[in-house]
């Protein structure tokens, strides 16, 4: 690890993403090796002189270390980080108190080691030779990230869906390292339905004929019809039946049918919009790498299918938050966990949030939720012997 | 129309196709008309001296007028009808009482007028070209195959799915010739959600380049990679969750993870396949169509809205039955057709079957679901005179 200084700066929450380069290879599941990589980070807040109020907070598939903030893009314009609402001044993760560290994980695209990176050994991008990374994968590199900022346990680490997943992993792979682990709309493995449509979303990346076996970025081109595709399928799977019945309905654009294929319903060119745009900033082997991390998570896998054991080392007390409506990362996935930490006796606190936007509600700014999560982290300020 | 003869032959379930031709053409929602046209056909049993034991089958988005028996392929193998369960002697509607019809509709691609046939104004396949056809446009077409084959009342018509959009239409529609409907795992109007499923299938088949606007067959291609993408996703909505998770799970194919893109999970592999083997013998174009057609079946947006005053015309007696666990075609969406059933004071017989293999269960052979049709169409042979 070069780049780091002993003392960490505190981020205003005008955020500015830092770079942390690390030269020792990281050993992956699969049995390969990352080279020398970079990680993208975000701060927020200040790291306490015990270096114990730090919260790790674990980015799902598409987004990144900026978790908060405005940060400045290219252009100029700014950019509000996508759990704005959750982390900030007298927000549920309150700046104030926490030191509150986002990372882009590797193999994502928005400036940590990716496929689209130069791979030292060949002097061009990784592309399809970029290796498969795994949730623990992304814990490992988080972990020497921590390592690097002389964070040797943190005070929560945090995640929404494949970001919980990541705060599970955290909890059982580093459990000295956990005080609190915060997993919100997640579950300890996907189901079929989810594997299928994570698979169906790469394969038409995969089909598209832009897309070169993974190397496209020596073409010129990128595989955007196949990334669009993947992105609408993944964005109706986000959504509840009654929110996109509610929000759309059968609307149509125009008074009368077109009788053609141009978008008439208004969930067609939402969705077809939703497509586009993020087929223009998305990285198309992210994505591969990214689904499969999500579809190979399974802790219980390694103890005979049993979570219970696969959870029995843990040392972190637990938030497990669930929504109603949300049948990408139902309820009763969430409750499999609660069980699984009940069965070892592990603290834990569970609630289910009765709210209509499917498995988007953990991104929302609902009220109940918010006063749950601050709540919850009244709990872990006071454990670190701040005033609650 | 040309080429029927005055007595209709009693099929064996040895199933052969027949081809009506229809010289007049066929004025289409849209304000198109389809030209001249074909009808492939098959028929079961023997249609009675007062023409009254007629049964029209509706098929769904990819079966076709081979409802039951067995019919000989080009290469001399056997295909079995998609509802052979349903159809046959001594099945639940039974051959040996009714005369029953299966139809291909136009748009399709198993042997009816569809995108693929020569448009006899340019002399080359329609393609692009072909007109949008809807619910409406079919049952009238099948309203003439009626005429063609002498039957002025069917005892039944019949349909799951988009089939039983088609079984609610003739009833609205034709409400003199149509004695009974029954609409199986139907609804009245596809959600937000659904129309979001058919336009991503869409948009994969229209994004594939070798779809080339419609026009694919001039190119000797097929957007084989489109289609593809399109029936896995729709095969995905198909089935429950549950059956998912009980047939297949997360199985790997092999003993390890492989940490690549080939299929390992024993769904992805079922997927592929399934889409593999759909994009061989379905044609791309027919799916727009069909596809577009759920998506504008909505009776009741002609009526305000008012669903109960679209059906207030309607003279048949209905039996409703939709599947617990079919998230494509909920319950709560048949429940709405059977509200405004009774808002009218119609006959309507219900049935909620609680099983647990999602949309597809219309097509299984369910001891309960079997019984329950078997027994409706008791009274609608009693109706005839016949014995229950």
């Amino acid at each position: 690890m070069d780049s780091v200084s002993a003392a960490v700066p505190a981020a205003s929450l005008r955020a500015v993403p830092q770079r942390f380069v690390f030269d020792e290879p990281l050993p992956l599941q699969s049995g390969a090796r990352l080279a020398r990589y970079e990680l993208a980070v975000e701060t927020y807040g200040t790291l306490n002189a015990a270096r114990s109020n730090a919260v790790l907070i674990c980015h799902a598939l598409n987004a990144s270390h900026h978790v908060a903030g405005r940060a400045r893009n290219a252009d100029g314009s700014d950019d509000v980080g996508w759990w704005d609402n959750m982390v900030g001044p007298g927000k549920p993760v309150d700046t104030n108190r926490f030191f509150v560290i986002g990372v882009n994980n590797p193999g994502s695209c928005f400036g940590s080691t990716g496929p689209a990176s130069i791979d030292p050994s060949t002097g061009r991008p990784y592309g399809a030779a970029f290796p498969v990374v795994t949730v623990e994968d992304w814990v490992d590199a988080q972990a020497r990230l921590a390592d690097a900022l002389g964070i040797e346990r943190f005070a929560a680490v945090m995640g929404g869906s494949l970001g919980g997943m990541q705060a599970l992993a955290w909890s059982t792979r580093y459990p000295e390292r956990v005080a609190h682990c915060v997993a919100i709309a997640s579950c300890a493995k996907l189901s079929a339905q989810n594997i299928a449509f994570n698979d169906v979303a790469r394969q038409a990346i995969r089909t598209d004929p832009d897309f070169h076996g993974g190397d496209f970025y020596a073409h010129g081109v990128v595989p955007k019809n196949g990334l669009r595709v993947a992105r609408m399928i993944g964005h109706i799977t986000y959504l509840s039946d009654d929110d996109m019945a509610e929000k759309f309905g059968r609307t149509l654009k125009a008074d009368d049918l077109a009788f053609g294929y141009e978008a008439e319903f208004e969930i067609e060119s939402y969705l077809r919009y939703q497509g586009d745009k993020f087929s223009e900033y998305f990285d198309a082997n992210s994505y591969l790498l990214i689904t499969k991390a999500l579809d190979y998570f399974d802790p219980a896998a390694r103890h005979d299918g049993s979570l219970t054991r696969a959870l029995a080392d843990a040392r972190a007390s637990y938030l497990i938050v669930s929504f109603s409506t949300d049948w990408r990362f139902a309820p009763e996935r969430s409750r499999e966990v609660v069980k699984a930490l009940l069965d070892n006796r592990h603290s834990v606190t569970y609630a289910e949030i009765d709210a209509p936007h499917g498995h988007d509600a953990f991104l929302l700014d609902d009220a109940r939720y918010h006063r749950l999560v601050a709540s919850y982290f009244d709990r872990v300020h006071a454990s670190l012997g701040g005033a609650p």
